[in-house]
């Protein structure tokens, strides 16, 4: 994904990762206290907006950073399509995990969880963050439509459990277009790191039973010498 | 594929394709228009007809000459049963488009995509194509049916997104026997492709979870010695 | 599969299949015939009756005669338990097509289909096959049940697609238990058969398009040199 | 997953999970003794709970056994979470068959069978066995409530098989929020487990398509020499 491999656009991303990450969590807490506290004073929600707008300048100064840094015009925007994205929708921000989980473990010396192990919890995380995310955004278009199944923020977890799954009872489903629509964006996103995260799992239970095998055939070797 | 590799079947090939998918996008927009636009007058009407007759004949032609080069009777038929289908079900040319593709990427002298973002993107585009195509036929035959649940096609759009994830909330259904037959066509179709981008966007996460792995420890090596 | 590779269960099972599957695709043919034809008059039902239970004892009889030829008592019955399955329900017995094929291409002196495509042929028609008896099994339980949403043979066959593919809308589901028992049967048998194939196609996009790639490394050698 | 391999931790572990798998079949088995027999005496429904107690404090005992052996402290708990989610929710103590089967497996000196066969024999049992939890924690929460879908016993199960197929018909759902929150579990859970057997089948299938090429070939070999 990376054209540059130790350029001043990593050094850049490797240093501000960290606090981006700390400060999409916090985007996302405000505009979960935006929609979900209903009886918030009216000062309050003007903070909470006020917030929210600085946290989104801080992300587009971030883009402006890096595009500035990478020396390219349109060249980065086509490479860079998941940052645009996630530019123009900060919900979708947990997308971008991905360099957060890498930089985190590049600081710790820890010793690393096995391949399958990183992936099932990147992939889990991501959309676990995404599914929370997706909620709130179709908790709002919802809640207050005529006709809507979904009436509490209860109501679009447990719709967007059901989503994710591909279960899908419908007893609870979008009926407006806005909702609708980030409910495709949902599945879009979420059902391909699910994918990933069941396809990971199934691959580690097939190499734990294989791993067992040869430790068998290790432990039967000299027993039988 | 092909049992011919530089024959006049190929050559011909690849000259007809991108005029030929250029024809099949103009037919799927004028089909389109036909079933969306409810007021449009008698003429505009037969026009669309007109030039959904005379594409089809196109496409008919391209099937004959092919048949022609080829040499081969029944046999052609055969192995080329998707080309027949395709004929026979204009609306499933998207399927082709694994060919548009692969003549555009060679005209190109592009650095190409990897492996696994190459097959999201064409199974991913190709069940893009295919669903709306799924939603205009099954739009057409459902919106004026008694009890139907398919009234609009926006409606019709939400039913395609809801199946092609296997999600089939249910809310929107077919309930004629016409609807829930191009379903059942859209889900076998459709249901293999979304299947191919979860898998490989799984196999490329994996992928690159191992590529960075590799990364470290070269980046580990030189710091070491 | 077979512990036995050259000896005479070997031969009997060469020579009895596909009379065995002949017999099997008419006990299917049987069977529909009593079940979704309505105004049979009672000889006719009679016969077709009788026409099942000769079949079955066929059925039996093939499966003592293995039992006979393989010399083992109870071993047979847990080595074999496929068959003994299919011997309790006979409307299983697609899932032992793949004998059949074997047999059909040991025969015909044929090029083989490539790996990839037998999977999917096979698993494919095995599934085509189980969810035709399926329908009929589900639609004889419940198409007099009172508050059934499955009255016709019709949406039978919806409901079998709209299971195996997990898409499940609801619109129409058992309500009976046998009807539940049968449509947990199928979803237990269907949905392996139906992730092979998926799996299968995904595999083969994926070499068709890696072969691509060699062939272009192949033509672009030479007019490099 | 152990770090530990020839330790007194791992005597301990060979020899208490038989015992203590026993133990776990026993308590599923009192659990749903109380939660479905409905006109069950007051005696036997304290005796009932005095068992889940005493097996509970079994799990507790080995638990702090194999805590104390390990002579780690949160290490422990943080790579064993297994182990300390299954002592927290006893229900979901199924998921630790794994090292069962490979005790059991150990002890008989049996031909194993084939990987895949493994694996799909250990998610297929581990996902009955949770269903068969899920089945009964969700009928405990869901059958008296007001609204409820499900109210039996076997609409419980219906439940549990159309959700762990991902079909979800959505004719029976749970309705309270108990019933949901072990339905988003079960579904976590479970899915991953079917994942696994469907991809193993399929793996298997394709492997028995390769192997019988490769028989055929030794057999054409000898034949043409």
């Amino acid at each position: 994904m990376h054209a540059d491999q130790d350029g001043p656009v990593r050094r850049w991303e490797r240093r501000s990762e960290i606090p981006l990450f700390a400060a999409s969590l916090l985007f996302l807490a405000v505009y979960a206290v935006r929609v979900l506290v209903h009886g918030l004073p009216a000062g309050w929600r003007n903070a909470c907006l006020v917030v929210i707008v600085v946290l989104w300048s801080l992300f587009a100064a971030d883009y402006l950073v890096r595009w500035r840094l990478t020396g390219r015009w349109l060249g980065f925007v086509r490479t860079h399509w998941l940052d645009t994205l996630v530019l123009l929708m900060p919900l979708l921000r947990p997308l971008r995990m991905v360099r957060v989980y890498t930089a985190m473990q590049s600081r710790r010396d820890q010793p690393r969880l096995s391949l399958h192990a990183r992936v099932i919890t990147y992939a889990g995380l991501t959309s676990v963050l995404l599914g929370f995310a997706g909620a709130l955004a179709v908790y709002q278009q919802e809640h207050a439509a005529p006709g809507a199944t979904i009436r509490t923020f209860g109501d679009a977890v447990w719709w967007v459990c059901s989503t994710l799954t591909t279960v899908g009872y419908g007893d609870v489903a979008p009926v407006t277009w806005g909702g609708r629509t980030i409910a495709v964006g949902l599945m879009a996103g979420g059902l391909a790191l699910l994918g990933a995260v069941t396809g990971s799992f199934s691959s580690w239970l097939v190499q734990a039973f294989r791993r067992e095998d040869e430790n068998d055939e290790d432990a039967a070797g000299p027993a039988a010498g």
